[in-house]
């Protein structure tokens, strides 16, 4: 077997991450340099091919220079080693289906002051559930780059986000700092079978490396020459992603995902561009519920672009879709890849915004609900829809197909986004008129929340 | 989306089933015929290119005039419309992994009196779960062909496994037959969470059709030119599978499925081909039951020729292996495919063989453990395991990625294999010297049992 995966690329003038993903492979290419192993999924090889680029804006590539675009194939084995940098990298296809605006917001400049109002890298590390996978005093030398910047960003998002479901359950994340030997690791969150919830995980992984010869010549063979560095291609992968599982049928599911990509070609110009988004999938629907979850999304996506929020919700709910149910997993929330433009700062700032909406979309519902009484019934209706999560993150997800594909990769990682426990019965169908039925007409028709 | 499956054919001479195939499509021909669409899934084309061939013999084959072998496209849609046949198209990468003698048994003939003793079709139906697919008056005019012989055998075969099963738990299958409108149907029996079984379902499915157009161009295209009449390739596929998922932890999971394809081209010459096996998912090692499985398999297999049963039992260990756990699903049995030699009749025994062995392999192993006490952590560590089986079966299983690809395939036919409930605990691992270890110890190093 023999997989690639093809992601879009964009060719700037060189930004100044490249310095950082110089040096954080200078070590390793003096060590001969992990190599990434060219991998299977020849599938997303020809989706790939028909990927249809887009963006919201072009003020940023133009100021970059000239600017092209391409098809890349990536190494799975050297980017990934957890789900969250994963899905990044598996899910390029999805650009033909979003339907993209092609003007600029140019209300985005005010954020120089929030970079700087952060404060001390040290001091910041200090707040994590663990010392970052990158060494402070790395973190410390590079700070502008966007690398260390977005590599802060995600730790922060991980200690928020864990912090504030320690409160609500009063049990404790249980922490894994994890290597890969190809170049950086991560840090796994998990907290099983707590008093509200039954499986949290909350993963953070930045992994390096570079592609293959194999890669490269993958490439040429698709009319795509890819110029390495000596024959190396070097990447840097980094994200966080989550999902939490509760008890009680009343209390949705959630999943986020933020990431950063980089790669570099020969002449030092740099590719890069972030992915992301948010989800609900509740037992039961709740329209209050619905209404905050994705008006909050649509806040943090409104101060960035007016055509976010519709077009990346609509990207959602494709992205989410049980195909050989004819139901989306949940009820969605944004999902995006590829977004490279305006210009660097203003993306990053567009996921900053979104990582800090993860706990004031999901904690105020939790509290809402955490007392509901619930049936037996209502229990076994959430252990099916579980079944159909375990059915979308095994068959259809882009990123655990891909990590269980790619050789040394942390399964558990991975495959911390199943549930506890889950629930297939035979030919089940919800009565006309119940919860049940109700949720299940959301799930096949898609509705607008806000 | 494109995809395809691929399969290895025969082309011998014309085979008296031809008749049968042709009659069976006459009607649909002359409303326009129904058409089998192309599907996604690419990674089985690659896989299907490698395909090496192998044979137990040669003798049928020189009997058969002209042999010519190779890749046969097929549509996905057309021929599945259930697990136990979609198996059949989806395991031809399997080929390359067996290693197959090349002598053939010559001990095979005095098999003509056991068809002589079965009797009366429609008598034989009544035991049936249900009425057959094909209608019996259709069964009658046609008996000597192989399709309707294979029919009544795998009707037999699900009969008698249900009857047994029921026996033992109490409790009553229900019944769904079921059709496609493409051509052909289904029967699906189905006890849910019944005394002794949570979930026990037997599966037998008669489809047919046509390769579209489609097909046959992308055929061209890797050189292959398959020559349809009026430019269709009809073909007919049918098979029994089952998964048993008993309560107790100390009674283990059973899966079989055996199968028949048939594809006719212009010429009107006839490809045709069997596939199938039975294996064992315990979740603890009783190394009695093992050898019992393997024992009563390996018989059946001696009856045939005497690499059978080691040739595929190695290749169930290879086909039943979950990748990115390093271990199989369970402690395997036997599994192969494309057999087509030495002539149809004897492959035709050699799979009532191995169906009549069904009950007798596992019946008595229930039976045994029926009473059997067992404390919550054996539960937990069973519902573990069955978390490793859902894995197996959407990750890997061809049949099942392939029925879920397919449009308008009858899905709760398809997932009728995963268990009513499983569980996924973050980092699981058993504690040294545990029988929950040993049992992991044997997944991970497949062993012989006999």
């Amino acid at each position: 077997m023999a997989s690639i995966v093809l992601l879009s690329v964009k060719q700037t003038a060189q930004t100044k991450a490249k310095r950082c993903l110089g040096s954080r492979l200078k070590g390793l290419a003096g060590a001969g340099g992990p190599s990434a192993t060219f991998l299977p999924e020849r599938e997303w090889l020809s989706k790939g091919l028909n990927l249809r680029f887009m963006s919201h804006g072009t003020a940023g590539r133009s100021a970059a220079g000239t600017t092209r675009r391409g098809a890349l194939a990536f190494s799975g084995a050297a980017a990934v080693a957890a789900a969250a940098v994963v899905g990044f990298l598996a899910n390029a296809n999805h650009f033909q289906r979003a339907e993209m605006a092609t003007t600029i917001p140019q209300k985005a400049k005010k954020k120089k002051e929030e970079e700087e109002e952060e404060g001390d890298i040290a001091q910041r590390c200090r707040g994590f559930m663990s010392v970052p996978v990158t060494d402070i005093s790395v973190l410390e030398k590079r700070k502008d780059e966007m690398s260390t910047k977005m590599e802060m960003l995600i730790m922060e998002t991980q200690a928020e986000f864990c912090k504030a479901l320690e409160e609500v359950d009063g049990g404790t994340f249980k922490v894994d700092k994890w290597q890969r030997k190809e170049g950086g690791g991560g840090i796994s969150c998990v907290m099983q079978d707590g008093k509200v919830f039954e499986k949290a995980g909350v993963n953070v992984s930045v992994v390096f490396g570079y592609l293959t010869e194999e890669a490269a010549k993958q490439m040429r063979s698709r009319g795509k020459v890819l110029k390495g560095k000596d024959g190396k291609l070097p990447f840097c992968a980094m994200g966080v992603s989550s999902v939490i599982h509760p008890k009680n049928p009343h209390i949705p599911t959630v999943h986020f995902n933020y990431r950063y990509f980089e790669i570099e070609e020969e002449d030092g110009s740099k590719q890069w561009w972030f992915g992301g988004g948010t989800d609900l999938t509740p037992v039961y629907i709740d329209r209050e519920d619905a209404f905050l979850f994705h008006n909050t999304l649509k806040e943090a996506c409104d101060k960035h672009h007016p055509k976010y929020y519709a077009d990346f919700k609509k990207w959602c709910d494709r992205y989410f879709y049980v195909r050989h149910r004819g139901e989306t997993r949940g009820i969605g929330g944004i999902f995006f890849d590829d977004l490279d433009s305006p210009n660097q700062e203003e993306v990053f700032n567009f996921i900053k915004s979104c990582a800090r909406t993860v706990v004031p979309c999901y904690l105020p519902i939790v509290k809402k609900h955490l007392n509901d009484s619930f049936t037996q019934e209502e229990k076994d209706w959430q252990q099916v829809r579980r079944g159909r999560y375990v059915e979308f993150n095994l068959v259809y997800d882009r990123g655990v197909k891909f990590g269980l594909a790619t050789p040394g990769s942390r399964i558990e990682s991975i495959l911390m986004s199943l549930p506890l426990t889950a629930r297939w019965e035979y030919m089940h169908e919800p009565s006309k008129g119940s919860r049940e039925a109700e949720m299940l007409e959301v799930l096949r028709n898609p509705k607008e929340w806000v």
